[in-house]
């Protein structure tokens, strides 16, 4: 299936030579409103654009593989460009991040075919979302943590999760204003883990719905302090209702963790 | 043998009778000069008299485990100090918490033993140090890691480490502008870990000299980076001299970890 970007990247072939730029990048996203670029609103795209416009002196449009909310973070997000640039690639992110804020950075950055587009390359995701399970408030990275003061049963959590795994219709664990397709999709495994007093979870799956994995989090809380049994996971996804759902986790938690563009990787 | 703050105990138990009150907390060493209360520049022990007078509407003298350097962390803290108080000590916590700004906060509040002297009692505490390893700059919590670019060899680092092990004269793992009676100190354990990207450095002993823990991990990055051989250490310690050592490792990657008030505890 042709899609837009592929006819203008093949158009582009034609006029000059143009090379298929993939960054890897890193963002703290506590300063964003996310990454997708918007009116009145900062966003990690558009900061990279503006900067790697005045880089190249081209005008640079970049290819996210995800939109992600405002003040979620990615340690590991790919994003992609096209440039007619004489500068090695792997050199860019040596010009780059000296350029860019003090909260993006580019891990790495490669020549890769002409074809490869961040957004539909993309076969998966890993996230991963951070809870500090203790009484007190926190004092360090108090921006990329979500503070749970009650206790939390991770072992109830656990048996939670496993109901998640598989081809599900997700429709109850989408917030509204977002139009898809499809509300079904996979979800390869979901990861709980707790080291003194921080839980991480991590999901990973073939896609997400806005705000998925969020709410999954919150449902899972909600599992943990006994107010839903692990079991009823499978009554909300039979009865596809989002109000059966337990809250959107805050965005704070949330990371990007990777990113797949083979199914082999994925699984 | 008595001290200066023992007598003042004693003398103020005959007056009337004051509870002894341990608090242990934590705190972002970012923003404060240290532990120690001085003039012109704001530190923990400050704020944290201020606010403890303004609770309980005494003077508050708060007497700490240790003084930590400008900008040094603390994951577990130990303080205390006498107070006549009728707010039950495990409370006042809750009612500390609150009027605390956000980079510290109160773990625990307990009765102690009117002999217990967070200084005095201390038999050994345990250090830890993050450094970031890799080629391009954070973006998580850059305030509590220290990021080194160049490439460490931490096999060698962890041979270098056990020669720190044991009773030496740390004389040339002090900075000047301490005065204490002996150089002579023991550390019981040095751990090192490599977890993707992070390394932690973790250092017990029964006390530390001057900037001793940062001078060793500047030392040990030394090593790390091939400029001396893991063997050197014995001549620095044998010699002495402070010009042999590494430099002293930035404070913003040390963190306070864990303080011993038993023998058993630290062995």
């Amino acid at each position: 299936m042709w899609n837009i970007d592929q006819i203008y990247s093949w158009r582009n072939n034609l006029v000059d030579k143009f090379k298929n730029i993939k960054l890897e990048i890193q963002y703290n996203g506590a300063n964003y409103y996310g990454w997708q670029k918007q009116r009145n609103h900062i966003s990690v795209q558009e900061v990279l654009q503006k900067k790697l416009t005045q880089l190249l002196k081209e005008n640079i449009e970049v290819i996210g593989c995800s939109r992600t909310d405002s003040k979620v973070h990615a340690l590991k997000y790919v994003c992609n460009f096209k440039s007619k640039t004489n500068i090695p690639c792997e050199k860019i992110k040596y010009a780059l991040n000296p350029l860019l804020p003090d909260d993006i950075v580019v891990l790495d950055s490669i020549e890769v075919d002409e074809m490869f587009h961040s957004r539909y390359s993309c076969v998966g995701k890993t996230y991963v979302y951070k809870i500090l399970s203790r009484e007190v408030r926190p004092v360090f990275g108090r921006e990329g943590i979500y503070h749970y003061k009650d206790y939390l049963c991770v072992d109830k959590m656990k048996v939670a999760a496993k109901y998640f795994i598989g081809k599900h219709d997700f429709n109850a664990f989408k917030s509204s204003g977002s139009s898809v397709k499809t509300t079904i999709r996979t979800i390869q495994s979901i990861n709980i883990i707790k080291k003194q007093q921080e839980i991480t979870i991590e999901v990973t799956g073939d896609g997400f719905l806005y705000n998925m994995v969020r709410i999954i989090v919150g449902t899972l809380i909600q599992v943990g302090i006994n107010k839903i049994e692990p079991e009823y996971i499978q009554t909300i996804l039979k009865n596809k209702d989002r109000k059966l759902a337990g809250p959107t986790a805050p965005a704070e938690g949330l990371y990007l963790k990777e990113i797949y563009f083979s199914k082999k990787d994925l699984l």
